[in-house]
């Protein structure tokens, strides 16, 4: 049985996690996944998921931005929400090939269930699966997207290998889909800061867990690494939330130090990555057509730091959880992508000094 | 039998046109179209239109930039180009809720003829005919994709009520297609310079043809006006080419440039309108993976001047080319909505002292 | 006795000015000038002009947001204006060549009255006035800058040959400082909107006043040019203030369509100019570190069409009030710039069915 | 005798040095500093470095990019190095408040030598000293920019507390001026990269030294912390350079990674901190004025992962090298900012199982 990070006693930074350590913990957000995996009539290895900002998103944007640290993938809809700083639609996750698909069923959801008064321009990222799913079967169709929707929750949210994360492969090992979140403090209250990622990216030798070089111990002579080029076909999608009341310049900033989590774990930005970022604040309130003038509070930027430094954290922990999560998977070609080693992980950990 | 700008002998700026006066004067560009008109069991006044900037663009990349003057749209894509500087795929034009169609179906096509080793990030825009398109019956099918991609020829382009054009709105006259082109003497040799747009933005009242003040003239009292909130609903998308040797950068200052073509017809940059400029330069080539060092040229920044000028030249006329082309049109819930009458035009512009 | 434009009869769209249409029409508002001319021991034409957003904006920030149309050329403290959304500076306007100067002195300045608890910095722009000006004898001294912070007052402000304006070039004829102002209803309420410029771009066959092709009627034959290389040192800085309360994002927006005025006048942005547009708003208070969290308010993005309109409008008067305020001046080198000449410019919008 | 980190035996990442470990292993690249330090009439901890990136680059610019990670600081002459995509001035490094001074001398020094026709935008960046340095004295005159220049040299660089960097405080130990540089193969062929850092960020809890949490180990129990509120006046300015020949959009990308090598040793980009950094490329030649085409040569994209990789070593162990090299320093109210104690640094990273 796979453990979750912390499970194994590794626990990175200074912040408490919120319940479920998960982005769940912001209030409000839920996360649902459709997981399609099957080997005929051709293999299936991949899925989608959503990540809900709050159920009337559509009627009460929240504000938002986002980072591109390097932008060899594909996230619609971010065009208005950059003009606008708004969020107005659910957050679908998917692989490269199908990401217009997940879009327009997203247009067709909010149509059927009058969500939209004229045109909508719903957001959804990829990351590539295609070393492991069969991608050019486009095997996914809008039930699958339904599916995701429809079994969306707060609480606990399934990591590894489950909906968008189904197929990824993360620094070598078998990656996936993670969340993680914090607490933290600022002279205004307490405020909860959470991240999912969709984690895909990464070559083995610059693997780091709490700042030890676990991905040089764990060399590929000692547990195999997938025969492709490595670094051509991946990225990390992370999407961070909070339920502080920032403006849409600040969750632009909180999306930029998503880096700084990413760097720590190993990520550099390799050219075949599609490295974005995006984050939403759902402490205001933005609802459609009401008043010509709309109330708003935000965070002081003086008092940012700790929201900084938690970002971080999420982001590093996130990311640690998909890997911690995921499980070893054979896939299209008979191709297999092994899970990083749990027990292997802490004797390495030990003998750098921590544990 | 409508006519062209030009042929009302109404002439935008100073240079001389390419023989079509159109983007495809840009050798190698290519344009298709495919119009979708039926009015049961729903009406459809929609279409997709594909440039094709060379046939060979999935393997030898051009280098191109993009303006978001009013970020209110969709196109996908653009993560990559603005990473790249590159622009590495046809470039769809469609209606608002089926951008994903037909980007994955470009995904589809690229993958059946070989033309992509793992990924593509395909470019595809969009602006919204839900006004006299029954955008909510999302008629376009993959077939439709198909078609545009198969129609595609260098030589004249059809305007107005054509492809992703074909239930437009301009200026609450009826919009659509457009393109014109300008041949440009700089230092270096003579360039071709052109655009094309989707045309489906601005009110009446600020509408003016060559700085006359043309929609004053022809006010709602003349030609009634759709009884829409027009601002709400409305975007241009504008594809500059040319075979200038550009780098990334120019091509994107030449991108922030169609501003000005815009602003010079009438086009303010309402909040709906999402109006999202693409430039991209055929003068280098950038073929995949043969060398790791690759040769290029480039017009140094000083020379480029004439060719800003070009853009706002061929940007005002392709607007103005695609209100002359546009046909009358009836669409859903009967909803009509008039050509730009050429007599009158004519009539307002001797008014004004030309002609 | 030269007139503004209004003053020859000659209007701009449609929205009402405010009662001095100016930038000092938004309230708090200040302008002040230091105008810089000697002939000995080197020719000076040149100066200071200081736009004060509000007296206490070092300790009370606002919105606000920029746009660079063709970044060649200087403002300082722009990097903190975008990540932080705020301005929390006077704004100086000067040559280019002591930018650093006036920059520096503003510091200095904030210091001395206790301004500052720990680091400021301020926004200064400048244009090239290097044809009139000795420019390399570095005329100003700290005490320009002094002066022109002295001076500022609201009401009435001084145009053309004055403050930093003193040696600019407009269209090739003599350009320098231009305001205008809008009265614009929106359903919030009835707010300002005012622009300040500095204008040194631009040739002459490209001037348009209210779309009539003015330039090419006052054409070299008949007022002479300068015999310069036009293009390569001209710019256009222009300041926009309203009192409305938007938020970073929207006065990015509102920065974005001074473009609009711009290209109406004429201006393609030229390689060599830097076209700099900077937003401000002071409808909410952003004081220092008083409480952690701030209370605001924010129009509607929908609700700022008639902003975005009032843009173009302000920005393209108050070029032309630029243009219809300096004098002809004769400089470094015994050169003489030219008046745009009044009477011929009333003469050509007869001509062109206007007046 | 205070010594380089690699001289203490830790070595970061696994590319090798150039022969000098600093940015003038990029051939062509030269540093010079001016230290200013007096204790009468008022305490100056203060100084000018300036990186010169090739001696003519006035008249042959490099190709350029930068990325704000943190835009709280003033780097000039960014607009037209983004606009154009190219360097055309020596880069200078001083203190916040007379920023201003820099760039106008290195204006005047450019016209003095007749490196500029018309008009010059020099870069200037800063970090802010004033916890060392009495700031508001303004120390710094020109002579103090000519000695700068005029003792650039290639070779060895001094570093810690020199030029610039004298007065910096980093992770609450004494910081200020580090280099490094990396030799990277390519399939191209092998390049050099290099990076200098002005270093005045960050706590002293987050510092880690290749992964190794030293910052929690050294803490202020151990070593006295400066008594200020740490991150509201921090900073960090990265430059890059290499002789590789990138496009200014490449530049741009290894200017964006130089987060990842900021990340590891423990900055987040707090709130106070301008955290901007600067690439630039020498591989090709941009002369100005002679052919209006140029030839130049450009990596594959696909090739520059190793780049990138180097980018994160190169920062990580130059701000590792500022913060060996610094030495305690009294200065501004007696304050005294302590070294990091390189026994003890060693002897922690023998506990974490390093060394």
């Amino acid at each position: 049985m796979r453990k979750r990070l912390r499970e194994l006693g590794i626990v990175i930074g200074e912040l408490p996690t919120g319940p479920y350590n998960a982005i769940t913990d912001v209030p409000g957000v839920r996360v649902g996944h459709s997981t399609v995996i099957y080997d005929a009539p051709r293999v299936a290895r991949t899925g989608v998921t959503m990540v809900i900002p709050r159920d009337d998103i559509w009627h009460d944007a929240a504000f938002a931005g986002y980072h591109s640290f390097n932008g060899n993938g594909e996230v619609t809809g971010l065009h208005w929400l950059e003009e606008s700083g708004m969020l107005g639609s659910y957050i679908g996750l998917t692989n490269t090939h199908q990401v217009g698909l997940v879009r327009d069923t997203l247009v067709e959801y909010s149509v059927a269930l009058g969500y939209t008064r004229s045109f909508l321009l719903p957001v959804v990222g990829e990351t590539y699966d295609g070393w492991l799913n069969d991608i050019n079967a486009f095997h996914l169709t809008k039930a699958d997207v339904y599916a995701a929707l429809d079994s969306a929750s707060d609480g606990k949210v399934a990591e590894g290998n489950v909906g968008g994360g189904t197929g990824m492969v993360c620094h070598e090992f078998k990656g996936g889909i993670g969340t993680a979140s914090r607490i933290v403090q600022v002279k205004a209250g307490q405020f909860v800061l959470g991240a999912l990622v969709q984690a895909n990216y990464g070559s083995r030798r610059l693997l780091r867990v709490d700042g030890v070089p676990v991905g040089r111990a764990l060399s590929a002579e000692k547990i195999p690494v997938p025969a492709r080029e490595p670094l051509d076909t991946s990225s990390i999608i992370i999407i961070l939330a909070t339920d502080a009341p920032l403006l849409a310049g600040q969750c632009k900033r909180l999306a930029r130090r998503a880096t700084v989590g990413l760097a720590r774990v190993g990520g550099t930005g390799h050219n075949g990555s599609g490295d974005i970022f995006l984050a939403f604040a759902t402490g205001n309130h933005l609802p459609r057509a009401v008043d010509p003038v709309r109330d708003l509070s935000m965070l002081t930027h003086v008092s940012l730091n700790p929201l900084f430094d938690a970002v971080a954290e999420v982001v590093e922990e996130a990311i640690l959880n998909a890997l911690c999560s995921a499980e070893t998977m054979t896939g299209y070609l008979g191709r297999m992508v092994y899970a990083l080693p749990q027990d292997d992980l802490i004797a390495v950990m030990r003998d750098y000094g921590r544990l």
